[in-house]
């Protein structure tokens, strides 16, 4: 190692992961500086307000409210400032100067990525964002080098750790979304205001991230589908551990073959689904994280882990860095993101899963009847229909209803239906068309199936 | 993209994970290099038989046993050939020679590494051996690369698939090791000589491999204490179940900080442990492999996919492939192994775990009390001490002892004793004060615990 060379490193933004990662840094120079065979030296963070309290002390003399000088004399960047603007304008400053840059930040990754990449690789440096989904686990780096010689299929993401901690703990203890939502809160798991988590927004930017990284194509956020967990009542909880599910709010990015057998398309898209509760997904508790990649030669993987902490994003953040400075060190230039495969993103119609639709319907004679016509002038079948507590294959269900209730009564039921597999277009038709059923008194929730065991 | 551009890519060794790689290269050549940026051409593939049956048809005049011409003519060789020799004398050829080398060879890497590691350094080629551990999971990239920032502190790898296999059987299914690894046989999970993988010896490499890129720090496979499986009864992971555990076998590495508090020691071991029900690698089933890192800032983090099958460790080799090419045409050079650390790597006496002990024991009065005083004696303290069906705490197992048990009777009983931590040596020694206590019949097994809940 040549001890006198050195790594310029600029950060911007000292919040709870800034702070750490300057703290490590400075703390741990020396190994990091045997790691990456050259020193990392921290010329200064920019921030808003030099005067601000932070979480971690660090030496004040650090500290400048001008990034842009900051910058121009760095040869790494760290932003870990957040939000779109000024990120964008001075991570492509920081690019256009020749430095690397290492960002958390997956709202300017999802929305401005490609714009930041194109400049990345017409200078030549790189732009690493390992923390930008699911804080310490390593996902990006594995999807974009481990499996590059594979062909991925399809990503089912546990990626916002706020909804997971309150799914699973409404499942496992009981109680409404507003009562879980209220302990999050207590425990630091959501934010004041939970919007961006609770109706899927994060999950959704994540989602066009691992999309677009997988499939080799631009899958921009909007078109993401995207639905939050604001609909999951204890009684659909109930129900789906009745059936043998769990529910989880997934991040969903698949390749989609059209009828043709040639046309490919992409689908990405963000909603709480059914897990088969034998799944490793299904063991996913609290506020962790997980990844579960289904490639063609690799079979299933499944990477898992803490969701995205100030400490833990901040091992992500290190080891983008580690990794540029190694890189700038021995004197190769980025590597570009691939996004050569450009296939049509799919309309979230388009999308093949299985429903469970969960309904209160009069209980009389001919509901079932009735209720089986709608699927299958839709074509599409129906594996089981649940009522009470037990399933019962669909047929038992139909002669039931014909022998069991007196005609004339006029009780209510309520009746879980799961589908085997059928386009979203279909399914939703369906549902469209239970509701508009007289016997049909309300459509209590409708959840998508998105593993098997 | 410069459509002119090519990559030479020379294959070595054609059995199963090695067919599967040169199908892909042939299958796939327009979509690998639209990734790499250029073509990868499949140069040649040296068998030491040109006219041996493959399990994938590829064209004849690709294949020659002049391995040393190939590899001259490529710019990246392809090691899939296993074992020490010629492979070592081959790969040192290719790096010398200025060739990117990619390698599954756990053997060599574990056992030659750092030698081949050198000569890529002084050249600036690649050496990238993502299959050599655990088949596609991702983890030499995320440990060398996503974790470099980070400190390592602990991993738990369930890095064999035959021994899961097996204990997984035996832990749901019941019967003894011996019906199992017949069942693993029948269906190719085992090999003719299941040797390596029963005794330990695979995860042993394993396990230096890992160890060494985590602590970046040398750990040679013969610094690995290893058991074997062979010592698991029926009658073992049954009591392991009494206890809320399953047993499995574990390549551990571990970051020792001794007394003072200052000196840092790395623990690389395999054998056979207890894993609390409740903990992920208890739910890696079949199969599979899974890795569980422990790190400073990240936090605990898994690697969960299928184990070494050919299609599997195909994804792996190729991922590196298409990294190396990528990086080859982006024009830097390799990123070498860090070792720095050069931690001492500690003696096996040194590691602090607990054990689970079975023992067949005279029930005669004064048993606990003699069999309690052996362990005060090397102030080894009890944490339970489970006796037929349920655990009791110590010291009421002491007081029953005296009180039901009437004088002069002399039945066996089968007691399995949990201890608090400990270190290695001191446990050691207690099994053997306890074998040499008139009272104690037979000491049945011991087991490590190695993950709480």
């Amino acid at each position: 190692m040549n001890q006198h060379r050195t790594v310029r490193v600029a950060l911007l933004g000292a919040g709870s992961v800034g702070s750490q990662v300057a703290r490590t840094l400075l703390d741990h120079a020396d190994e990091l500086a045997l790691r990456v065979g050259a020193r990392l030296e921290l010329v200064g963070i920019a921030v808003r307000n030099v005067e601000a309290k932070r979480d971690v002390e660090l030496p004040a003399e650090l500290f400048t409210t001008d990034a842009k000088t900051l910058i121009l004399g760095a040869d790494l960047v760290v932003e870990l400032m957040g939000g779109i603007d000024p990120a964008r304008e001075l991570i492509a400053l920081a690019l256009g100067s020749g430095a690397d840059v290492v960002t958390a930040n997956k709202a300017l990754i999802a929305t401005h990525g490609l714009e930041l990449f194109d400049i990345a690789e017409r200078v030549g440096a790189q732009l690493n964002y390992e923390a930008a989904v699911a804080g310490a686990i390593p996902i990006i780096r594995p999807l974009r080098d481990s499996l590059a010689g594979d062909r991925v299929d399809r990503i089912l993401g546990i990626v916002n750790g706020t909804t997971n901690f309150i799914l699973d703990r409404m499942h496992t203890l009981g109680g409404t979304l507003d009562e879980a939502l209220a302990v999050a809160t207590d425990l630091g798991y959501a934010e004041a205001d939970p919007t961006a988590d609770v109706e899927g927004y994060d999950a959704q930017q994540k989602a066009a991230i691992l999309a677009s990284i997988a499939f080799h194509t631009h899958v921009p956020v909007e078109r993401v589908y995207r639905e939050g967990i604001t609909g999951v009542t204890a009684e659909l909880i109930d129900e789906a551990r009745t059936a043998g599910y769990v529910v989880k709010l997934l991040a969903i990015c698949e390749r989609i073959t059209a009828a043709d057998g040639a046309t490919e398309s992409v689908s990405a898209r963000v909603y709480p689904a059914l897990v088969h509760a034998q799944h490793p997904l299904a063991s996913v508790h609290g506020g962790n994280n997980a990844i579960f990649v289904e490639a063609a030669s690799a079979g299933s993987l499944m990477f898992y882990g803490a969701g995205a902490g100030g400490v833990e994003t901040s091992s992500a953040v290190l080891g983008d860095v580690v990794s540029a400075a190694r890189r700038r060190i021995s004197g190769g230039p980025g590597l570009r993101e691939s996004m050569h495969a450009d296939m049509r993103v799919a309309d979230i119609g388009d999308v093949v899963t299985r429903y469970h639709i969960s309904l209160d319907v009069s209980d009389e004679l001919g509901v079932l009847a009735g209720i089986a016509r709608v699927f299958s002038d839709h074509e599409v079948s129906v594996l089981q229909i649940q009522q009470g507590d037990g399933a019962v294959p669909v047929v038992e269900a139909l002669e039931q209803s014909t022998e069991d209730t007196p005609a004339g009564e006029q009780a209510s039921a309520t009746l879980v239906i799961g589908t085997h597999q059928a386009t979203e277009r279909s399914l939703q038709a369906v549902v469209a068309a239970l509701e508009s059923l007289d016997a049909v008194q309300r459509v209590k929730g409708v959840l998508r199936v998105e593993s098997a065991a």
